[in-house]
Order: structure tokens, then sequence, then C-alpha cells
């Protein structure tokens, strides 16, 4: 029998800014590659022992899929709470950060001994289950502005890093349905995701991060109307800016939102990862 | 051409508490296999341009061989300032962390359009050829309770970890030179490195890593009689520490040197790794 304390967990939030749809008949290798960055803000997941499962964010009780089935897999029951300053459903990658947070706070508390490698593959295998992400939790895994070179979960996915802590600025507008082009025609996608990462390969680079995905994003045309005129705004003022692969989203780094006339949220890159808290 | 600019960058300290010698003709894939662990203390580096080469630590005039490799491979002239509040030479890895924080801050202030893995590479090799580390580098980069499945640089070097964010006490006498069983017999060290990982793997916990580097130090014998007395000292006060390899170093979790009666230093585990400072 091991001790149960209570344990926190924090996972940036992730923003995605091109990416490919890889799907196989097992969750650990379906996945994305692709490129997105952290956030400096995220969520911070509190699991607490418990004789029944309970949870909640920002104080409200609710039903996450990830966290459920990733309470599943590591067989315990908790009172997970959860909170966050980031919008839900919006592109930044929260269903998969509450389920790494979970995994990562439950090890902790609960004693689990599991490694970093196996908790990522329990919360990569729960995201893709539930739906909900395709590579955002091997990202918010390691942090900064991650390259995501193949698919799926350690240690199938392999990722590289561009080096950075830029000032990011973003407007969230709504969550986004998910298009139809993603069900019906995913190697669209995929398509121009291959080769939108292998001209960021090429120049890996912050500034050649967001052209890029500022390519990609027109490429796939997932833009709303509205998110359409922000981008162009933002191009008429100078700077560039793409949406969040998928929430509607529009992101930039630098001030290129603000010096467009917009009154954006101001984060920046997290370089560090999810990772317990004291 | 591109911009120059000054660019700094934070690289943890890094204790490795057990590990092999893998040697091989490519410094790429030569290094160890084994754990350790970083620290929230460590060093920072700040590149600047400049018309010819220098290089100073705590604001003395100093040569770090790591540092001129990193510099030369990425063929850059600089004036290299370095600062760190850990003790040289015994047993943190910093002269592995002064060239990977050369490389990541170089990349930045320069222009150089490097991956994260290209850059770990560089400080790996870098650190390596002048005979200073095997594994520092690949675990700073990563950051946390580190092992090391695979010897050498990204791609070749599997990594997983171990989460958690200790409190650490240590305490430095000072230099050691090296072994003669490292030099001599480097197979001994391998055949206690490879054991000692196989049963943290078996249960990988912080508190499993220090006793089973406690037990490596003790198989392998490269603790000074200094080193013995505390350690035993500790072991008496029902406490578990164990010695970096290699430094005349000693380290504990939690509070277990103060409860021997000694008056450590004290540092915490950093989960974050090597990064670049805003």
């Amino acid at each position: 029998m091991t001790d149960r304390t209570v344990a926190a967990a924090f996972v940036p939030g992730h923003i995605t800014g091109l990416f490919t749809v890889n799907q196989t008949a097992d969750p650990a290798t379906t996945g994305s590659r692709g490129a997105g960055f952290t956030l400096t803000d995220g969520v911070t997941v509190t699991v607490r022992p418990a004789d029944e499962r309970s949870l909640s964010l920002d104080g409200e009780p609710t039903d996450i899929e990830s966290v459920r089935r990733v309470l599943d897999e590591l067989a315990i029951d908790a009172a997970v709470e959860i909170v966050t300053d980031l919008p839900i459903g919006t592109g930044f990658g929260l269903s998969g950060g509450m389920g790494l947070g979970t995994a990562l706070a439950a090890n902790e508390g609960f004693e689990l001994g599991r490694t970093e490698t196996e908790l990522i593959r329990v919360a990569h295998i729960a995201d893709v289950e539930a739906g909900t992400g395709l590579g955002d939790v091997v990202a918010q895994a390691r942090g900064g502005i991650v390259l995501r070179l193949d698919p799926g979960s350690p240690p199938h996915g392999r990722l590289d890093g561009i080096p950075g802590t830029e000032r990011v600025e973003f407007l969230t507008l709504g969550e986004l349905s998910t298009p139809a082009v993603l069900t019906d025609h995913p190697e669209t996608i995929t398509n121009a995701g291959t080769r939108a990462l292998e001209k960021l390969q090429s120049d890996p680079t912050s500034e050649q991060f967001i052209e890029t995905a500022s390519e990609f994003s027109a490429e796939v045309g997932l833009a709303t109307p509205r998110l359409q005129s922000i981008l162009a705004d933002v191009e008429a003022a100078g700077g560039v800016a793409s949406m969040a692969m998928l929430g509607e989203t529009v992101f930039a780094f630098g001030h290129d939102l603000s010096e467009a006339g917009y009154e954006p949220t101001v984060s920046q890159i997290d370089p560090s990862g999810a990772h317990v808290c004291e």
C-alpha cells in the first residue's frame, strides 16, 4: 500500500500552427507531424485522493473525457481540480493538457512510479481516443517551439525544437466545429502540413515558423471570415499572424496584433514544458 | 548578412549519480548511460558580438575548452561571459553546461538558425572531445531527474525522466582527479552502472534514484575518505546520500545532510532544462 497525498502539475497551453493527420490502428502511434509552441499560460491540475471521482474546472463540476480516460488507465479514483486562464475549446490543447496534468499529478500523489515517457504515452492515448487532440500532449511535455518530426507518443514520436522565448499575442473569438476537410479529406491537410514542415525544417527560426503557419492556414482554408478579416488587418499593418489549429483564435509573435489596432491577450513562449509543482 | 545582438542562455547544473562509459569512434555516439538530475542553480552564458574572442567566468578571464570548441564549430567570434553560483570542477557538469549555454545564446544572438537537437549535438561533441563530460549536456537540455537510456547526443541518445522537484542538499569539498579505474578499467564502472540503471528502471522513483546512486558509489569505490565519512554520518542518521560523479561533492534529497549535522548548500531539482533567456 503506497502513501497517497495531494499533488499538482502544470501543463502549458499549446497552439499548433501546422500539422498532418496520421491515423494508425494503434493510438500510441496515431498522431500528427507538425509544429506549434507552448505558452507560459496553461492548466494547473490538482489531484486529491478521494473515495469517488470528481472533476472541476475553475470551480465548476464538469466531465472531460481525456481526464476520465487517464484516471481509468492509471486505475485511480481521485478528486481532480483544474484551473486555467486560457479559454477552453479554442485551440490551446487544453484537453490533452488536462490529461497530461492529471497523469503527472496522480503519479506524484499516488506514488505510481511511472516514468515521464509512460505518463506522456497514457495522456497522448487518452487525447487521441477522446478525439480531442493528435499532437498537443507530446509538445506540452517538451515545451518551447516544438517540431513534431514523427507522429505518436514516445518512444515513437521524434521531436526537435526551435529555441526561443518570444512574446505572444492572441485573440480568441470562439470555438470551431471540426471542419469537413479534416474528417472527409485529411490527406489535403496532411499534404499541406508535410510541405510546410519541410519548409520550416530548412529554416528553423521563429520568424519562419509564423510565416509557414500563415501560409499553411491560407492553403487549407480553415479560417472563418472573422479570422480572415483579422489576418488581413495584420498583414496590411506589415505584420504576420496565423490561426490556432483548431480554434477560432488568431496568434502572432511580438506586437503584430496590437500594431494592427487590436487589443490581444499577451503571453509568452514557455520553454520548460509540463512539470509537477513543488 | 544576419543581425547580431547580445543574447543569453541558462543551463542547469547536473549531478550524475550512476553511469556507464561508452566510447565509440564518433563523439556524437560516444557518451554514457545512467541517471542524474538538474538543479535550479546553473550557469548563465551571455554571448556578445565582438571582433575577437574573449571568455570570462564570474568576471575573471579564463579559457574553457568546451566553450572554445563550440565557438569553433559554430564559426563565430564573440565575447562570452559566464556567471554561476555553483563551484567549478566538482561534479556539476559545468563544462558541458557552459558549452551548451554558449551554443544556445550564440544561435539566438547571431541568428544561426539551428534547431535544439543540432545545438545539443554541438555541445555534446565539444564536451566529449574536451574530455570533460559524457552525458551532462543531454541531461541539462532536458531537465529533471534524467535517465540516459542510450549514450550519445540526439537523435542517438534516448532519454526518459522521473517526474519530481525534490529539495536537494549538497556539500562540496573539492575537485577530484580522474580516478585510475575510469581510465584503466572503464568496464568496471560500466558493469556497475548497467546493473544500477536496470534496478532504477524497475522502480523509477526519486527514492530509488538516490538509493541506487548510493549503492553504485559504494560498488565502484570512488569516494574519498572525507566523502566516505560524510556518507556514513548520513546513513547513521537514518538518511541516504551519495557522491557526484565526478567531484568531491556529497548530495542528498530532502533534509538528509542537515539532519546528520551538516550545513549543506540547498537547491532544488529543476524540471525545465536549458533555455534561452528573455
